[in-house]
């Protein structure tokens, strides 16, 4: 098994809820589609232009003061329940990874992560270059992916159109062959069902979304990744700054959707998100999906300040390591194993008593009293 | 508004779980019908004739040796709320009770009550006379009605035939006059859906079952009044050997069934039980039938030994306390309150709070750590 604690911050910084509106916003993450010049698209090459590629990037990283000390992983010679844990963390692609037991990853398919950094070599593009951050910071995410894009830059050919830009696999990506996404929770905006439509505006502005686990994956527990849908044609601060204010939009939208809950409803909602609470603290099993919903309702009970008993890094830190792999990994049992969901359960439960118990002896003894 | 607090006991001294197999079996009533002789039946009287029916039973009680401290209600002159809460504590049926708003008691009903002592005047007998015991125990129940039966006896000249026995308004109850029922919880037989089966079984060996609120009302909870369906052509002691051999088997079953769940399916009852316990401890808005199904579920879990964070009073004060009458009048607001769903999880969740300060005071603190 993967040691991914040898990765400084594990790949997932973020989880920490240290950046601007981290209660909403998960995470912000930037990342750029670059090819090397005369290397075939990963489509058309073969195994040795992607070993070569391969060699050429982990020898540029080396050299760089940001993945100087990055781990690599090898997704071909990786056991599946790996290339899960790898997919769930973000760090690899369903693509690149190839999670599921029955497929195999392409040869020379690789990942490098080092703090908030990572590159994927040989996915659709020969590499993708990324930066998460926490909470709503595409600058931050921007600048340390355009630092790194320049140190490899020094050290790699990438190819380059004068007129197009950077040239990818896909035309999508084609131009800046920039994509910021935000990872943003909007348990309002699904509860008062303004969803639907707001999703609908933001393609109409060149947004779009996407689930959980990224392009084609489901919607669960209220996530969704926000980015934008084309690459050519805007300078990168163009694309920033527009996706920023949309995303600022979104945010007043769900504020919004959470004061009309509070004023209309209030005490429908403070059941909703208390009976989350309890069952994730009590419940002996429990499907990921299950908890993503019920940590959808507590999130949104303590960013409306219902519920204090429970720090915005737990809350992260649940949300990755209760999918199935984190979980089946960390307890050395098959991803089949019948006895996940009562692990997932104690997992859950665990976390939640220590936080209550840390939030109490913050608090002090309770002193209310009295009965019906 | 009454102060059923000045009852000694409150006519609920089964609550404190003190009587055999009382984690199973809630409580043992035992009542016998009496009627008085040269007086109509209730059916048939008029407001002076109960006047003067009350004031002779009254005058009897007070000279027993068990009623002579008891206090007495009119239900015709309570308030609706009043009524419901007698109503609710089974110390008034609901023909004697009217609970419901729109209906007026028939002027002379009475109820009578001091300790386990009950008596219901001008229901459809002059006299319902029973005792409640905790848990199994159709011995001590039928001793201490014997005996209060005896003493107003002496006082009171009650119709006897010497070949039907004591005579009653309805046919059913001719002879000994006397019922016996056991409130008994079977969340065994109703997961494993045996109960059909037992019920049905029940029927033909004399017996019946009622719901929570006795004759007519429907079961919820898992909550199952067991009596005997007649009351002739048998002596007491035989009657109350029957039920009690009958009840015994009926226990049994639900031994079975539960041991059957822990073998077959033990991860999902532990879930279920502590599910409910988790609603409870949280939520924020209840109704009744919510909370007696998660009572069920949390009773279940202290029954098979998963749960010790809640003592058995508790849970039996609760499934009292919680009812609407009771809560309303607690907490000084109308039936119709729409606050009422809140108060009640409030009141559940701070007894479930202090069961589990208790409980954790008395183990000390959790020398337990690790994590996934």
């Amino acid at each position: 098994m993967i040691d991914l604690s040898l990765i400084r911050d594990g790949g997932i910084g973020w989880l920490d809820a240290s950046g601007p509106e981290s209660t909403m916003v998960l995470s912000t993450r930037v990342r750029v589609a670059r090819n090397l010049a005369d290397h075939p698209f990963t489509g058309r090459n073969t195994s040795d232009d992607r070993l070569r590629i391969l060699g050429s990037v982990l020898q540029a990283a080396s050299e760089t003061s940001t993945l100087n000390e990055a781990l690599h992983f090898r997704m071909d010679r990786l056991d599946p329940i790996d290339r899960l844990v790898l997919f769930e963390r973000h760090l690899a692609s369903r693509e690149l990874s190839c999670p599921e037991p029955e497929r195999t990853p392409r040869v020379g398919a690789a990942v490098l992560a080092q703090d908030h950094y990572g590159v994927m070599v040989n996915e659709e593009d020969h590499l993708r270059v990324q930066a998460v951050f926490s909470g709503f910071d595409p600058a931050g995410a921007h600048a340390a992916v355009a630092a790194l894009d320049s140190e490899l830059g020094q050290r790699l050919a990438f190819a380059f159109h004068p007129e197009f830009g950077y040239l990818t696999a896909c035309p999508t990506n084609v131009g800046t062959g920039l994509r910021a996404s935000v990872l943003i929770h909007l348990p309002g905006l699904v509860l008062t069902k303004e969803i639907t439509r707001v999703l609908q505006g933001l393609n109409q502005v060149g947004l779009t979304y996407r689930g959980w686990y990224g392009e084609g994956s489901e919607v669960i527990g209220n996530f969704f990744q926000l980015s934008n849908q084309t690459t050519l044609g805007q300078t990168e601060a163009e694309l920033l700054d527009h996706l920023g204010k949309i995303v600022r939009k979104v945010m007043g939208y769900e504020e919004e959707a959470r004061a009309v809950l509070r004023r209309d409803a209030p005490h429908v909602l403070e059941d909703k998100v208390w009976r989350a609470y309890g069952l994730l603290r009590y419940a002996r099993a429990l499907s990921f999906e299950e908890v993503m919903n019920l940590l959808s309702g507590v999130r949104l009970g303590v960013g409306i300040g219902l519920i204090s008993d429970v720090g915005m890094y737990s809350l992260n830190r649940l949300l990755v390591f209760a999918q199935p792999g984190h979980l089946a990994a960390a307890s050395g049992v098959a991803m089949e194993d019948p006895g996940l969901p009562s692990r997932r359960a104690a997992f859950v439960r665990r976390t939640l008593e220590r936080e209550a118990d840390r939030t109490e002896r913050a608090r002090g003894p309770d002193p209310e009293g009295g009965d019906v």
